[in-house]
């Protein structure tokens, strides 16, 4: 059994179904990286290709790892040192890998939709690692697993998102798979921050942080990009700070077993006060150290579907790889 | 059996039967790439070093991933993250990686000349990955390669090679190798891009592409490398993709089984047309494909010839690299 | 049997039994690099990461082929790529490495100190691969490994460091590990060039270095930091070659079986004459050997180490990582 698409692009892709499948087996991978050899034969002489567009160093790790720990090939491309400085096409770049047999291309761009756009022109199975503002599913899914992994269950939580959501892919991908487990998502932060087609998302909307705390079971703290502060989002980054900042005494508002999330890294005095960041509601090294087993996961079950989907491929009349580029 | 050089500088440094001893090895390490576990255990143990002094995303990637299918260990080494910066030179860099027992290095430099320099200095075998405007003898052999599979010969074809043939390694390269098995190569391309020494080369020079293509067997497309643009080869690039992009129409003045090859990444629309690139007549991802097997034909021949060479040099007087450098 | 600390971060961590113990381990592992198949099954499934904040080819490919040789995985991490630039604090990015359950974290940083305190905070071990003028233990001891193998022993020989004392982490490592041997140590070099705490390090102090090398055993040259040629401690590289290069001519001032040493890059023809640095007595790219198998030496003895100091730490009330974390 896998999942139904070839790709994970969106956290829309998946069904009910196929969210608690990559969980249960990102649950069965989470013990290889307690053994001693962290290391398991499952994906051996399978190539795996980070091909990141923007620089990273948590994401590509993490996969880096999981690709490895599956014991597969792992090649990364970062995009200063690639021969897109030359000005070939997203898509030309992407086939070339895929020519060199490439199973899993991970793809981080600044541009919403380009994971998308090589998923549909390419037989290899292509994971979003990011993609602009649109979406981080595998951020998602760690962060389901870790609230699951907790709280025992992901039904009937109300989780708050406090920060940028506008320009959040961690935040789309979160609020997505949280309404399909049956969770109730609030955001808030400042108004600038908070996107007009809000109103279509079905969650509710904040703009006093203590208030949107109030029975909170999660907070999800998105980091605040300081590199975006001059777009005038907000007056001062101490302001912001003073707003939208998770204090002890702020976080005080919440449930007592509150769990406090950050898809790093962190701004320590920002977004997240010290105190808060290492203290005991946070389970912010939880989710990298669950990001590992769920990127496993993901590429694990993956790398079947986009088996059966070649073998599909190949036995219809659909375009094959090498006939849609033309070769007899 | 093995190859008689230690190292692959240039196409020069084959005969007829080593070069069609790489292709049949490769055309077996082939296979490899298609299988469910893409990997052979024919190189384990061994250490690859990718040494480039220019940036490059394909050929790197290439030869990465060959040795990883061999089973290799694979190291990177990018000029601007080295010590090349802090002064050390060519050779001292290279020795250094030899004294760490790199079997196979994989060279590539914007000096004409810089890894036969090395080959002279090392007992490891040295792979030129291109330098300069001399040489690229893995980009012919996975050309011949393309040829052979689709053609079923190498001899009496006629092929057109397009573009900067000045400035171009992959030109000397493929046209050294396409004489050695016999066939006629024809080179088109504006008079600034036309190299002067082109007369001793036995190739037949045309000025109109149209007139160059009738009757080829094989059109083989350099890339416009945009970034000399300034230096007044061409008047424009619209002028030069009037003049020396492959359109349908053109291409049709060709055979009607015609081949066109492009080393990538492309300029679609400059040299070559998003209709011909993407064309039933395209051999371009085949031939990323075919690097990959030559390569590891490349990496496992000279494997073998450097262990036989290493013991010829010890039972003779010949230097080892410890004596070399001095060391009793 | 393994090493008291958890952690290499200074040659003051280790007594003379354990500086014996890592030399002979390194001794076995050796041999691993001059077989065909130069890989060990030993840190199957271990993460070994190289988080470099400060360029290298050298230090950083010489740790790569360690842990790769050893069976280990190796994530590379260089300062630019990484997601320092967006602000985390050095201890919040290892805290995340170690999260994702990495082994051994090697670093280089360019404020000395930077190893000690991330050692401080983590259960993973740390290596010090080099930290501002501070300390470059695993370069020490590849220089110990490295005098040992050719003079057979490390007690009363004479060794002479030359050049810049004052920024060397490599001389702080050398000076240390030659007095716990009983060998005797010289510095030579411009007045500008030695620290003033040498009286308290039991060295001569030489400024002339025809004199300093008169009866010695050994000379280790420092490389000369042409980057701080700027900031006046001496006038111009001519001057410095003149007065500190190491030519044929002063080499024979010292013994006629003297080695010479230097942990590269060689700047020829400042610090050191080519005819000396290819001459007999020089061991430099023995040492460039030997590192790798005292790299591995180290690898192993703190992978041991840090596994018996994890379940020491768990059955004490010590907190475990995750303790620390705050996370229940």
């Amino acid at each position: 059994m896998g999942l139904k698409s070839k790709d994970l692009i969106s956290i829309k892709d998946l069904d009910r179904n196929e969210l608690r499948l990559i969980l249960d087996t990102a649950e069965s991978f989470k013990e290889v990286g307690a053994r001693d050899i962290k290391k398991v034969p499952t994906l051996r002489g399978k190539t795996v290709v980070n091909l990141f567009f923007e620089p990273s160093t948590r994401t590509r790790t993490s996969f880096e790892l999981a690709a490895k720990r599956l014991s597969a090939d792992l090649i990364n491309i970062a995009v200063n040192s690639s021969s897109v400085v030359k000005g070939e096409t997203l898509v030309d770049t992407a086939r070339n890998l895929e020519a060199m047999q490439a199973d899993l291309i991970v793809v981080r761009h600044p541009c919403a939709g380009a994971p998308a756009l090589l998923a549909g022109k390419m037989a290899s199975a292509v994971i979003n690692a990011g993609d602009g503002a649109h979406e981080h599913p595998t951020q998602a899914l760690l962060d389901l697993f870790t609230i699951r992994e907790r709280k025992k269950t992901l039904e009937g939580l109300t989780v708050v998102i406090v920060g940028d959501i506008l320009h959040s892919r961690v935040a789309r991908s979160a609020i997505h798979a949280l309404k399909m487990v049956g969770s109730s998502v609030r955001v808030v932060g400042p108004p600038t921050m908070i996107p007009r087609e809000i109103a279509r998302w079905d969650v509710e909307v904040f703009y006093q942080y203590d208030e949107a705390l109030k029975g909170a079971d999660v907070v999800m703290i998105l980091r605040l990009q300081l590199e975006r502060q001059g777009r005038s989002l907000f007056p001062t980054i101490r302001e912001y700070a003073d707003l939208y900042g998770l204090t002890a005494r702020r976080l005080a508002m919440a449930k007592d077993d509150v769990l406090v999330m950050h898809p790093g890294p962190i701004n320590r005095g920002v977004e997240i006060a010290p105190e808060v960041a290492d203290g005991i509601s946070s389970v912010i090294l939880s989710q990298t150290t669950n990001g590992v087993a769920v990127r496993m996961a993901v590429l694990y079950l993956l790398s079947m579907g986009a088996r059966a989907d070649e073998q599909i491929t190949r036995s219809s009349d659909a375009p094959t790889p090498r006939a849609r580029t033309g070769e007899a």
